[in-house]
C-alpha cells in the first residue's frame, strides 16, 4: 500500500523542490510527489520566476508580521507542461504548456460569493507563510494542481508563461484604475511590477507615462518598455516638481516601490481627483493627508488578481503585451540560490527565472 | 463722489464685522460697506456658524502652512435676508431668507470647465488666509454677494439655513462614497461634520451607523441624530476590535477627526473594498498601508462641495434632513468671542452660531 | 420504507398548495410534503403575496415565450414560521418568522463565481415555467427550504415579511442607479414595484419624486408613500411636457409599467446622462433612439436581486422603509383565486396577499 | 470702412466654400471672409473629411426632424494651417498644422458648468441645421476659429489631422464604456465610426473584437484595422448565434450602424451586465426589451465628444493609433461633389476627404 503525502494524496515517489528553511538557508531538496486526483493535473514544471516576496523570505525570513515558522517550498510564478490528466478534466492535453495560477480561493466564503476571490477568507496562495501550517509553493519539478489553475499558454515561451502572475497583478491594478484612455500616468518604483505596470497602462491607452526609480538599470528597461520619461530620483530628486504646479498633473499613479518617500512625492504630482494604485507592500507610511484631502485623491489598494491571470495570458498570446524584455536572467535549478542573489540586485537584474 | 472700497466697489457707509487680527485677538469692528453691482445682492446677515477652521484662526492663527498675515473677516457658514437687488438678478426678492454659499469658483479655469469647481485654481472661498491678500469672510452685518451664491431658504429658520454649508460638506462626501443603500457605516469624530455625516449617511440609506469620539457630549448628539451605536474611544479603546474580525465589517468610513489614530483604527475595521472618506483636516498621518493594500481599501479625500449646497437646503426644506439638534448655542454679535470659546469646547457645544 | 417525492426527498405526508394548471385554472390541491435535509429547514407558510408574474400565469398561462407546460405551484413572495431545523443549520430557531428568498442560484457557474447570482445559469427561482420541468413555487402550507434562503424577520408582521421579495427588486434597481442623494426621480407605473421604487428612491435620498400611472387608486397610494407629485397619464397625457424643456429634468427613471408609451414619454423628460432603470417586463418596445443617443441616456435593465433581500428585511425592521400601506388585501387560502382576481384589478388593489 | 459679415466680423474679401442648398444641390461658391478677433486665429483649410451627417444633407436634405431651411456651409472634420494670429492667442504659430474642433459650447450654461460641454444648451457645432439660422460649417478655404478649437498637429499629415473629429467620437464612446482591458467587443456597422471604434477599443485594451457589416469592402478594412473576426451579415445572417449561448458573450457593443436589426442581433450576443454604446444615429428602433432587462444590459447613448478631441490628436502623434488606412479617397476642392458621391458608396469608400 503506497504511503500518503501530508495532504492525504497518494505518494508516487520524490521530486526536487526549492525549500526555504530560514533567512539565507535555501535548499534544493527532495519532497514527496503525488498523482493527480479528480479535477487535477500533474505538471512538469518548466519555469519559475523569483518574486519580491520570495526574496523577502530568502533575505529576511519573512516580512512584517509574516514570518517563516517551518520549511516552506517557495514560488508562485510558474509555467509547466502537463504530464498527466486527472478524472473529469477537460480542455487540457498532455504535453501542453500552461501558466499556473497560484491563487486558490475556497469558492464558498462570503467574498468568493461576492465575486472577490482575491479576498477569500480561506485563500491558499502558493508559497505563503501566512497561515500555519504554511501554504507550500510551486518551485518543484513535479507538481499536482487543480485544472482550473492551468491556463493554456500555447505559442508562448515557458519564460513568458511564468510572467503571467506578476502581469496579472498589474492588470488587476489597471482595472481598478478605471478607464485609462489618454491618461497621464506616473509609475514609482521600476522593479518587475513597476515595469509591467508600464506595459499594462500603455495597453489600456495611457498617453503619457513617467517612471521613477533609484536604479539606472531598471529605468533603462522602463524606457524600453514604453515609459516616455524616466527619472532617477537619486540623482534628480526634484524632477517631479514641474508636475506639481497648478495642483498637479498625473491622472493615475502606480505606486510600486513600497517607499513612503516615493508615494509622498507622487501625491504632490497628482492632479485633483487622481487615482493612486498602491501595489508596493511596505509597512506603515507617513502620508501628506492634507494633499490627499484637498485634491480629493483616491488612494486604492490593489492586491493580487483573479480573472486577470487568464486575461494576461491571452494578451501575451495575441502579441498585445510583450514581457520578454523583463526576463534578464534564466538559471538552471541547481543554481537556484544564484537566481535569488541576482534577483536581489536591482542594478543588474529585472526578473530572474529558474529553468526546471 | 463717494469713496471706493478696497475691492473697487462704491462705499456706502460702515458695517460691523468679526475680524481676526492674530491668535486670540478677535474684534468686532467697523468695515466699509458697499452697494450691489450687476448680478449681485445686498444682504443683512442673519446667522453665522462658527466652523473648525474659524477656530483654528482664533486659537492658533492658522493651521499647517496656512497662517494669518493681515487682519481677516472670518466666517463662511451664513444665512441672510436680501435687502437690495442688483441689476439683472432674477429669482430672489427683498426680505427673503437665503443660505449664502461661501464657494466662489472662477468659472473659467481648467477644473471649473471640467465640472470640478471645488478644485478651481482661482477659488475665492470666504474667510481663507490661503492666498494673500486673504479672502475676506462673511461675518459682517452688511454683505454684498453674487446672486448665484444665494439659495432661497423659505421655510427654514435662519439657524438652519446657516447649517447649509457644513451639511453640503457631508453631502459631497456622501456622493463621493457612491450608493449607500443598506451599507454599514463608521464615523470617526463627532464634531459637526461627523454628526452631519451621520444624518447624510442615513438619508442616503445606510442601514447601520457606528460613531466614535472622545466626548460623551458629542456622542450623545450623534446617537440622537441616528447613530445606532456610539463608542467613546477614550473609555473603551478596544471597542472596534469586534468589527475587525474576518477582514472587517464596515463598507464606508467617514473620517471626521483628522486624527491618525482614529483613521488607523477605522482602517482595521473596514471590510475589503471598503471606502474611506477623508474629511478631517490634519497634518501628515502615519497609516497601516499593508491593510489598505491587502484589503484593497479606497481612501478618498473629500473637500468642500459645490452643487450639494443647494441640495442640502432642499433636503432641509422638505424635512428629509433635520439639523436643528446640532445647534446647541446661539449668541448675539457682541458676544462673538464667547461663541468662539464655547465652540472650542467639545464637552458642551456642537455648533455655536452668532445672531447678527 | 417511506415513499420519495419527485425531488428525491423523503415524503412525510401531504400539504395544500396553490397550483396553476392553465390560464384561469387555479386549484388549491394536495401535494407531497417532505422533511428537511442537511442545511434545510421546514417551514409553515405564513403569508404569500401575489405578484405580477403569478397573474400572468393565471390570466394568460404565461408571458412572452414562457408558457405553462405542466401544472406548477405558484408563488415566490412568502414569509413563514420555522417548524423544523435540519442538520447543520445555525442562526434559525423553531417558531421564528422568516422571509424566504425565492432565489436559488447554483453557486458554481460562471456568473455565481463573478458575484452575479441573479444571472446564474442554473437558477431555480420559485414558481418559474422557464426551464422544463418547471421550478415549483412556494405557495404551499408546508415548505422545505435551504436555510440560507431564510432571513429572520423578527419584529415584522408576516405580511411585511412577505413583501421582502418585491422590495428587494426595487432595492436592487436603486443600487444599479448609483448614488441618489438629492436626485430628481420619475417613476412610470405605480403597481407594487413602482410604489416600492418610490420608497426605495426616497430611502436612498431622492429629493423629488414624480410618479405616473393610469389608475387614480394606485396614484393615491404612490402619493401616500412619498411621491411629491402624481400624474394620471390617462386624464393628463401631456403633463410630462414641462419636464422635457431644456433637454429634460429627471436624473433617474424607474420604468415599472412595461409599456413602451410610458418609457418613451419618460425618455423625453430625462436630462442628459440620466439613468433609466428598466424593471417592467414587456415584449419588444419601440424607443426614440435619437433622444437616447443625443442625451447620452443610460438605459439599464434591472432583474431580480440577491443580497438586497436581506437588506430590505433589515431596513423594514429598523423602520427605515414602511411597506404596510401597500398591503391592501389579505385573504385566506381557500379564497386564493379571489386574491388573484382582486390583484388583477389596479383600480382597487395594490398588493393582495394570501394568509396560509 | 470695410463691410461687416453677417456675424459682425470685419469682411476681408471672399473665399470659396462648399454650400448645400438642398438635397443634391451642392455648390462650391464664394462667401465672405473675415479677420481674426481677439482669441481667434485665421486658418487656411488643409483637408476636410466627409461625414455621414454631411451625406444626409447632401442625399436627403437632412435627417429626422432636422431639415435644411437655408443654404449652409457643410463640414466639421477639418485640419488647417494657421495664417494669422489674433490678439491674446498663445501656443499657436503661423504655418502650424492644426486639427480644428467643430465643437463650440457656450461655456456658461448648466451643462457646461457641470463639465458636460457636449450637452451645451447653446452649442454651435459646425455645419448643423439644428438651430435656425443654421450653424455654418468649416468647408471653406479661409476660416476664422477660436484658438481653443485648434489643436497643434505637428507630425501628422493634414489628412490624419482631419480624422481627429470622428476619432474623438469613438474615444468618447470608449471612455463611456469604462475600462476595456481584456474585454470581448462587438462592433456593428463598419463605416468610419465603426472602424475607428475598433482602433479605439484595441487601444484601450480589448482582447477580442468581432465586427459586422453588409459590405465586404468595409469589413476588409475592419480586419486590417484590428478586428479579429469580421462577419458579413448579408451572406452569413446567423453567424452571431454562436455568441448568444449561455446568456451571451460580449462585454461591450459599439452600435455604429443605426439599424435596429443590427442592434437587436447584438443584444442577443451580449453577456449579462454588458455595455452597449449607441453611436449610430437612426430613428425609432424596436428593441427586445426582455433581453435588456433580464440580462441587465446597459444601453448608453454616446454623443460627440469634448476633451477627447485633443486626446485623439495626441494618440495619433505618438503612433498609438493609426487612422491612415481609413482614408481611401482624397479629392481636390473642385471635385467636392464627387467626394460626396464616393463617400456615399460603402462598397468602395471608407473616408473620402477633400484637399483645400
Amino acid at each position: 500500500m503506497p504511503a500518503k503525502t501530508k495532504t492525504g494524496k497518494t505518494e508516487t515517489g520524490k521530486t526536487k523542490a526549492i525549500v526555504i528553511h530560514a533567512a539565507h538557508d535555501l535548499r534544493v531538496e527532495e519532497v514527496a510527489a503525488s498523482a493527480p486526483g479528480a479535477g487535477e493535473v500533474r505538471l512538469a514544471l518548466a519555469t519559475g520566476g523569483v518574486c519580491g516576496s520570495d526574496l523577502h523570505y530568502y533575505n529576511h525570513g519573512g516580512f512584517g508580521a509574516i514570518r517563516l515558522r517551518e520549511p516552506m517550498i517557495l514560488g508562485h510564478e510558474v509555467s509547466a507542461h502537463v504530464t498527466e490528466i486527472g478524472v473529469g478534466v477537460e480542455g487540457l492535453r498532455v504535453g501542453q504548456l500552461v501558466a499556473v495560477s497560484p491563487s486558490r480561493p475556497c469558492g464558498h466564503c462570503r467574498y468568493c460569493a461576492e465575486g472577490l476571490p482575491n479576498h477569500c477568507l480561506n485563500m491558499r496562495f502558493y508559497g505563503s507563510a501566512m497561515p500555519f501550517p504554511h501554504i507550500q509553493g510551486a518551485f518543484r519539478q513535479d507538481l499536482v494542481a487543480d485544472a482550473r489553475q492551468c491556463v493554456p499558454a500555447d505559442g508562448l515561451t515557458a519564460g513568458e508563461a511564468a510572467m503571467a502572475e506578476p502581469l496579472a497583478v498589474t492588470l488587476h491594478a489597471t482595472k481598478r484604475a478605471g478607464e485609462m484612455l489618454g491618461k497621464r500616468v506616473l509609475v514609482t518604483g521600476c522593479g518587475p511590477i513597476g515595469v509591467l505596470s508600464i506595459l499594462a497602462a500603455r495597453r489600456a491607452g495611457a498617453a503619457e507615462i513617467v517612471a521613477t526609480d533609484l536604479s539606472d538599470f531598471t529605468l533603462g528597461l522602463a524606457r524600453q518598455c514604453g515609459a516616455d520619461r524616466v527619472i532617477n530620483m537619486g540623482s534628480d530628486p526634484d524632477a517631479l516638481a514641474e508636475y506639481s504646479a497648478n495642483k498637479g498633473t498625473f491622472d493615475v499613479l502606480y505606486e510600486c516601490s513600497g517607499a513612503a518617500q516615493a508615494l509622498a512625492a507622487g501625491i504632490m504630482a497628482m492632479r485633483p481627483r487622481g487615482v493612486i494604485l498602491q501595489l508596493g507592500l511596505g509597512g506603515d507610511m507617513t502620508l501628506p493627508m492634507m494633499a490627499i484631502t484637498s485634491k480629493e485623491l483616491d488612494l486604492r489598494g490593489s492586491f493580487r488578481f483573479h480573472a486577470e491571470f487568464a486575461v494576461g495570458v491571452g494578451l501575451m498570446q495575441k502579441g498585445l503585451i510583450d514581457v520578454k524584455p523583463l526576463i534578464t536572467h534564466t538559471l538552471p535549478l541547481h543554481r537556484a540560490e544564484d537566481a535569488f542573489k541576482i534577483a536581489s540586485d536591482r542594478t543588474q537584474a529585472m526578473k530572474a527565472q529558474i529553468a526546471f
